[in-house]
């Protein structure tokens, strides 16, 4: 509806409400600037003189020429000596663009998705109070921009912490802080672009959105069999041009597999001979119950080898840490690309730092794997009874299992008749790139199940699959 | 050197006090993979039987093969039945590369330089209060992985506040959540370049690292000339085919204008005549001194503009928290992007926006103005009392101004000479992108500056300005 300058008052009047119990001058101002906006009042119309409008609306005329001066600096308005103010723009509606509601998290009743470790056990309130130490501590130079790479008290830690665990060889210098794996990735894919590498061989089958976020940063993702003995290192030879490869060598996902001695050697060989390089996922490498860690590719032969880790399936993926350990070469270049990349918060840095440095972290994952392996045997025990025509494997390490399904069952069906109990199950063939027939099976994560839920959890799995049998 | 099998065990013995008190078995291992790596054993050679070496080590039979064991799995070692373990891999060095040491930011005495808050009035202990609330009340599906645009309360909380504050019209949906300007800026320019745009307009002179993130998107910056009332939009028309320009209407930088409001209507015409996008860094907008903030271009058509804030200039860099408020078109590309790029931590984001809808964030604020004010007065006075030939702009807003340096002064040699006084100064030059030569003066920031060392600061300054005009 248009408003002329006589009725103008009334809309404004009808419309201070809106504008809360500010100084009125403000109230005014956003009044008159809807009325603009949404077309009420012309472009090109003149507005009424302040003395006027001032005595319509019973208030002070420094209100309404202050009002006015606003929207003219903020160019709704135009004045000229000696003549009216007048309405400069309106805007034209173009807000009816029908769109989804944004994406919300599903809350399942029972996750068992895989890629989340169990974060009711997150450790709430030691992280705060490593906040609290490290902000009252920070010195102001610290509460600047963070240097290219990550904070260096933070860098050299990882460096000592992943010698000892992980038996990787590095200096401060070579880590590299960034927000997850997937963002290290990324930036890894960058730096590979600039060096003409334009393919990377990807585990078939593999974890999807690594394989996403390299074709998104314009490089080809090659499919690389992946069998019992991890990675198939013979078939990259299949692939000539192809100098860069990412593997989960510490625990394969979904497979659930660990790189064979033979292939750990065969590997690097292959990276020498075609002067490539090695993206070793160090994934769920702590989290191993048969035996003690296998340590990381990277230590047999940090130059040509970079590692990547976050705490995404150690703490929490909402805090968005991780780290990148490169040759020196390749470090380089992820510094220079950090102008363009983003890094977590210096505090949360400094707290992760003073968790490695406390040893509070490594007890962390010591108590972590305790209680997964715990679950892990209580799972394999409930699917052996409840479900004995369904074999598991990939159960030595980490926080997933797969379960494979008889040839008859339709695993997607079953994904299905899950979701709507409020079960939260993956169907493996997602995981395939190709040939995803092959798949017949589901991958159960148990990192984020409550051990209470266990029992009824797979109850409810028993019926979908029985659903999705029909 | 290299070591035999028989004087293996003083090497070892040797070397097991670097690897800390571990288990026993743990230490054999490190020693024994470090004798490998660094090329003391050879490839090949065979390792004593772990009956013997445990008899030359004093210790269990256990332990060796336990560490043997280990090093097989890692594929240092091979173990074949009826015969002895042998060295699989070793490394050949590839360690001396030169490299210049991991930059650190230089501690100057006083920091003229621009793009910093006051980081002396970082509020330390109410962020850490709000971190602490935030990681006590988190549900357990705020620990798990952010939804793609960011946490929705924090969306909600700045569409609402931005609104209020900035004139700024829009919804929670089309708000994304990023670590910085330079963060969304980079993420607008890969959602531009899916729409076929392959340039965007920056001023000039201009903050050089957005045309820097522009570049490295794979877009050209196209300078676009900068005078007393902010972006020249009439040189827009000199681009045909330009459907995307960068520019920082509330207060330019370098030059501390205000885009003057027929040149705001102007810019909006513009874009919808080509169709195109003005992307709004709302920068330093908050911190005005002579009227009060001039609203968001956002604001007049919110179909046409991205707007781009962060808290680096309001509250730290160190942070990492940033926002984007986009039309829906461009938000939903914003959102697609989100699984390539990085979000700041989820704890974080809840407990900014603890402090937006408390009110602490708008009193920060209203507190830093009137600080910053203070100190841009007293700056100026003693400017215009110490350097009286040099004049200064750009001084209604913000957190930086322009001294205008005498045409026989080389402006390079006095940054040179003021940071050999521990004085940081910036030369307005180096914000030019064409043209620099136009440009005789310095960027002094005061946002970081003690006012305790103001008088010392002009003083080094003019010592440094003498030095530079012989």
């Amino acid at each position: 509806m248009q408003v002329s300058q006589t009725n103008l008052a009334g809309d404004l009047l009808l419309n201070l409400g809106r504008y809360g119990n500010g100084p009125l001058h403000e109230r005014v101002k956003r009044a008159l600037r809807s009325a603009i906006r949404e077309g009420r009042i012309e472009v090109g119309a003149a507005l009424p003189p302040s003395r006027q409008l001032a005595a319509d609306l019973g208030c002070s005329r420094w209100a309404v020429t202050e009002a006015y001066g606003q929207l003219v600096a903020e160019g709704y308005l135009e004045a000229r000596s000696g003549s009216a103010t007048r309405v400069r723009w309106s805007n034209a509606p173009d807000t009816d663009v029908a769109r989804p509601a944004a994406r919300q998290t599903p809350a399942a009743r029972f996750d068992l998705a895989p890629g989340l470790p169990d974060l009711r056990a997150f450790p709430r309130r030691r992280w705060a109070d490593a906040v609290r130490a490290q902000a009252a501590q920070a010195t102001v130079t610290e509460l600047g921009y963070p240097p290219a790479g990550g904070h260096l008290r933070l860098r050299r830690l990882l460096a000592e912490y992943l010698g000892r665990s992980r038996g990787v060889s590095t200096t401060a210098q070579d880590v590299t802080v960034c927000t997850s794996v997937t963002d290290g990735v990324r930036r890894m894919c960058y730096a590979l672009r600039t060096q003409g590498i334009t393919a990377v061989g990807c585990e078939e089958p593999g974890w999807t959105r690594l394989r996403q976020v390299i074709r998104a940063a314009g490089l080809e993702p090659v499919p690389i069999r992946t069998d019992h003995g991890g990675l198939r290192t013979d078939d990259l030879v299949g692939h000539p041009g192809l100098r860069a490869v990412l593997t989960a060598p510490a625990h394969q996902f979904p497979l659930g597999t660990v790189l064979v001695p033979e292939r750990r050697a065969a590997l690097l060989d292959w990276a020498r001979r075609v002067d490539g390089v090695v993206l070793e996922d160090d994934y769920d490498a702590e989290f191993r119950y048969d035996r003690r860690p296998v340590a990381s590719v990277q230590g047999m032969d940090p130059s040509r080898v970079v590692l990547f880790k976050s705490l995404s399936k150690t703490l929490s993926p909402a805090l968005g840490i991780g780290w990148m350990v490169a040759p020196p070469r390749w470090a380089q270049q992820l510094h220079q690309a950090d102008q363009v990349s983003a890094q977590p918060s210096t505090l949360d840095q400094l707290a992760f730092a003073a968790l490695l440095e406390s040893g509070a972290y490594h007890r962390h994952l010591r108590a972590c794997r305790q209680r997964y392996r715990q679950r892990r045997d209580a799972l394999v025990q409930v699917l052996a009874d409840r479900l004995p025509d369904c074999p598991v494997s990939g159960i030595a390490a980490g926080l997933h299992l797969i379960l494979r399904l008889p040839t008859a069952v339709d695993t997607a069906a079953v994904v299905a008749a899950a979701a709507a109990r409020s079960l939260l199950v993956a169907d493996l063939a997602a995981y395939h790139a190709t040939d995803a027939q092959a798949a017949h099976g589901l991958v159960l994560g148990y990192g984020n199940l409550a051990d209470s839920g266990l029992h009824e959890a797979v109850n409810l799995l028993r019926e979908a699959i029985n659903e999705g049998s029909r």
